[in-house]
């Protein structure tokens, strides 16, 4: 006689691979600290590779703060399920899908007192029975930090493409990218690359450029860690109320330093240029990128193997 | 004979009460959505209470980004235990106790990858094993969301003075923080207050006010949700400089917007004006705050029994 719960978390399982089998490139979100702006930079970065005509799925496992939906404007989207097994995500434009917490919850004051188990089984659950069907890339948001959300995601899907890590230029918030840099290195999950957001303002008045949170603290961070910089995304007051307002920032005719950009780093990440030798970032932590395949690489990407 | 593991964790509960007994007010930081500058409000409040005579514990539970220590200046602390027992809390400076998980990691790069279980224990034994002595004041700082951490506190120090809840006047930081008054509400914990802070940024150049997180959203919250506003700190370069340089951004002679109103926030809540009807905080959620003391009130104080 057989173990039922072990069963049942085994077709669990089968059902993650059978779902992640058809998307492309499966990249996890993650930041040391919070207020970085990962949920921007995953918004932003969909609407370009879909402007791109790339197919994109977005999961949002941040379950204390499902922001991702209020972002695109579809905050009061329903998850389908006509019959009561498979989840039908929410599609806010043609080529996104969308899944998250936000959807399940009637009450938006409503906190989830969740402990740690309970947020793995949701995000299993999110990955096995949602059809997501054929996709170019699942961008999967994440809480802060390197918890039981991203070592889910990471031990969910060991093919994981690899790691986006956002982080402010200052001190306090690249100490936590750090981290975020030896989670990644740790569970063996390649580093696509960091993005240095919030770095600096200027001011809409007398255009001058106010370091808020500091410059260049997320890119000399790549110099010292050997980890690839996708590059910097000034703060905009365009840029927080299009969020606030639920508006595609990324649309055609936008024109903002902010919005430029999040365009070319999407372009980076879609075309393979993330990898400095300009190979396609699908091969990022395959055994296409063994190292033999790095032997010649001099770059000081991530994923190459000692 | 008796469960070995149970009497353990007993022996624990009363250690935590021993030392919670000799701590007058016992306040969690709490927010819904990261960055929103919790550490900021707890490290310089804790720098305005004992500026005001107050002996002051400061025990972050953030352990994914213990960034406290860096703030006040004292990363390269060690957590003496003499006996192997008692942990001695890292002092700063007269009258400041410090414990943060960064005192534990030698290594600032090393990820914690913890699941919730681990998490729980590490506070636990903060809250047991460390010789916090006499304090007036202990301020635990946690982060964002209402998880695994802020469940342990709430169950483990059940006399709680009350919960400060952290945001920055933008949408989805308020949507989160609506959840963090949920959260202290369902606990049966008072909410003393909530900080608006990274609200506005004055140019340092043409003094214009630009509302890089927008302004007011925090305040509209406490009308909506019948909460006590305790002010709004303005976003400052040099604010942000202090802490990353670990200075005192509170010492005297320190002439700035955000430090006005900080010290404005550290004086309501230790005179007691934090509660609108002038009532002592340290009544907050005690007997002497009981549905009849509240009877006569004409605030909208969280802590008015329905």
């Amino acid at each position: 006689m057989e173990n039922e719960e072990l069963d049942e978390y085994e077709l669990q399982t089968q059902a993650i691979r059978k779902n992640m089998d058809q998307i492309s490139r499966k990249i996890l979100i993650m930041s040391g600290k919070g207020g970085v702006g990962k949920t921007t930079v995953t918004v932003n970065l969909a609407n370009a590779l879909v402007d791109m005509g790339c197919t994109v799925g977005i999961l949002d496992t941040d379950i204390h703060g499902p922001n991702v939906a209020k972002m695109l404007g579809c905050e009061d989207g329903v998850l389908g399920s006509p019959d009561g097994k498979v989840l039908y995500p929410v599609e806010p434009r043609e080529g996104l899908k969308v899944v998250s917490l936000a959807f399940a919850i009637p009450d938006p004051d409503a906190p989830i007192i969740w402990r740690g188990s309970m947020k793995n089984s949701a995000i299993r659950q999110f990955l096995a029975d949602v059809e997501w069907g054929t996709l170019d890339y699942l961008l999967i948001d994440s809480p802060p930090g390197t918890g039981d959300e991203q070592l889910t995601v990471c031990q969910s899907i060991p093919e994981l493409t690899g790691t986006i890590i956002v982080t402010t230029p200052q001190s306090v918030a690249v100490l936590d990218a750090r981290r975020s840099v030896g989670f990644s290195r740790r569970m063996g999950v390649a580093i696509i690359g960091v993005i240095e957001n919030m770095s600096g303002l200027v001011c809409p008045e007398c255009k001058t450029e106010i370091p808020v949170f500091g410059i260049g603290g997320g890119q000399k961070m790549c110099q010292d860690m050997h980890v690839p910089f996708l590059g910097r995304v000034p703060m905009e007051v365009d840029l927080r109320k299009a969020e606030d307002e639920g508006e595609d920032f990324m649309k055609d005719g936008n024109t903002h330093p902010s919005r430029d950009a999040l365009l070319e780093i999407a372009r980076k990440i879609n075309f393979g240029t993330a990898c400095s030798t300009g190979r396609d970032t699908s091969f990022i932590g395959t055994p296409q990128c063994s190292p033999s395949s790095c032997a010649g690489c001099t770059s000081n990407c991530a994923s190459r193997k000692k």
